[in-house]
């Protein structure tokens, strides 16, 4: 079911005015007609039932309504979906090219991941530290709207989140603060127990964060390894091919989104 | 690892000689010198052992040893990876626009699959059928130079096979002829006892092929799925938003994968 990200402004007013893009994607893209409805999901995820009461020259008029997640609304657009429960999946990726990381982010939105990162280690080939501030601001404001493309276009009931700057992989282990059971993968074995995806899940309680960190096209060091080992990072080894970057974390994600769900 | 996908002229002389594009992957992009070694891969999966003898004007030259495949081999490119077993999967891919579906035949082949097949559905948006006999070869040419480029960059030692025309889903039954586990995928429930991922997998055999069908932008009709029910595809709907084609059948390969080699 397709809906609209609501504005940062949007503070639950009973009528709301859209222009521009926001209002082309309503009147344009879904072709949306007077009294139809389509959902509408603030940036704290809470749905709105939102009416078209008028298109004008400009944009177009909506009337709002907060309605209960619970509640199966029929809007419009009647595609029906799955509405949860979801795990709380935390992406943290390293640099690669800009192209890659918005392919990437896009697809874990899709699927629901609640938090993405960009992550800045050693092998990185793309380095953002000598851009200019203005080329790096660029970057996070694309990866930003196809973030909310996304969630659009996939209904998705999790508002994901995209931390607004780069974490330097030292970094990592005090931004994530033991939140829940974090990963890292790795192109071989750190030793002989290490444990699979599915060990590691077994057992995992659907709401306490997962955290995913994907390493760059390099790897990662011997001495990045060991330091996110002693920081409670899981080494795991995917049973499958070596895989680039934008299908590492996919299918990553989808693994744990898999066994978590079905469990 | 790396390895090199033979030409199908190849039949196993012990001596390759290589021009273009080919010996221009070897010496330009990953920079083999004379007398380093990678692997090559027969079009029948075999290893082959490569070393390089001489570089011309023309091209370069090759001498070839056959390996055994459970044997490592220490080459130039000392990456290691994950050498199986792997499952057999096979992806049949409604049509859907050309970048996305070499996109996705990419990743799938990355990834292990054995088996890749278009389908001709009735919501698909894309027809194939009124194209130049020319156009269509034209697409299936660059769909296989994308299988071959994964093949050679994941090192992936399952010969990813297209089947090298387009199936009508009318016909996909005849053509998977009960050959293992057959799954499609919809984005609504279509029974009470509906069974899950891990459900439909669970005590499945590895080496027994597993089919994962994908409906288009638009999804199955119910007489597409009432026809496929009948011919034994079972109805799986993913625990997740609904997904666009690029991917919904990365999500359900990479969960399958993991499935099934973790389990």
């Amino acid at each position: 079911m397709r809906q609209l990200v609501l504005p940062r402004s949007y503070e639950g007013a009973p009528v709301l005015e859209l222009k521009g893009k926001e209002s082309h994607y309503l009147t344009k893209v879904l072709r949306l007609k007077k009294g139809q409805q389509i959902l509408g999901r603030d940036t704290e995820g809470h749905m709105i039932l939102l009416t078209l009461t008028e298109i004008t020259a400009s944009g177009c008029v909506l009337s709002c309504r907060q309605v209960d997640s619970t509640m199966q609304v029929q809007t419009t657009d009647t595609l029906p979906s799955y509405q949860g429960p979801y795990p709380n999946l935390v992406l943290l990726q390293c640099l690669c090219k800009g192209k890659k990381e918005e392919q990437i982010f896009r697809q874990a939105t899709e699927i629901g991941a609640a938090t993405l990162a960009l992550v800045s280690s050693r092998y990185c080939v793309t380095d953002l530290s000598d851009k200019k501030e203005k080329a790096v601001q660029a970057r996070f404001e694309r990866l930003d709207a196809q973030i909310k493309e996304a969630l659009q276009q996939s209904g998705s009931p999790i508002p994901t989140h995209l931390v607004p700057e780069v974490l330097e992989l030292k970094d990592v282990p005090t931004w994530w603060a033991d939140r829940g059971l974090a990963m890292f993968f790795h192109q071989s074995t750190r030793s002989e127990k290490q444990e699979t995806l599915t060990s590691l899940l077994k057992g995992h309680p659907l709401h306490v964060p997962v955290c995913v960190l994907i390493g760059p096209e390099g790897g990662f060091s011997d001495e990045e390894c060991l330091f996110l080992e002693q920081s409670g990072f899981h080494p795991v080894l995917l049973k499958t091919n070596i895989l680039r970057s934008e299908t590492a974390g996919l299918y990553a994600l989808s693994a744990i989104q898999v066994l978590l769900t079905e469990a």
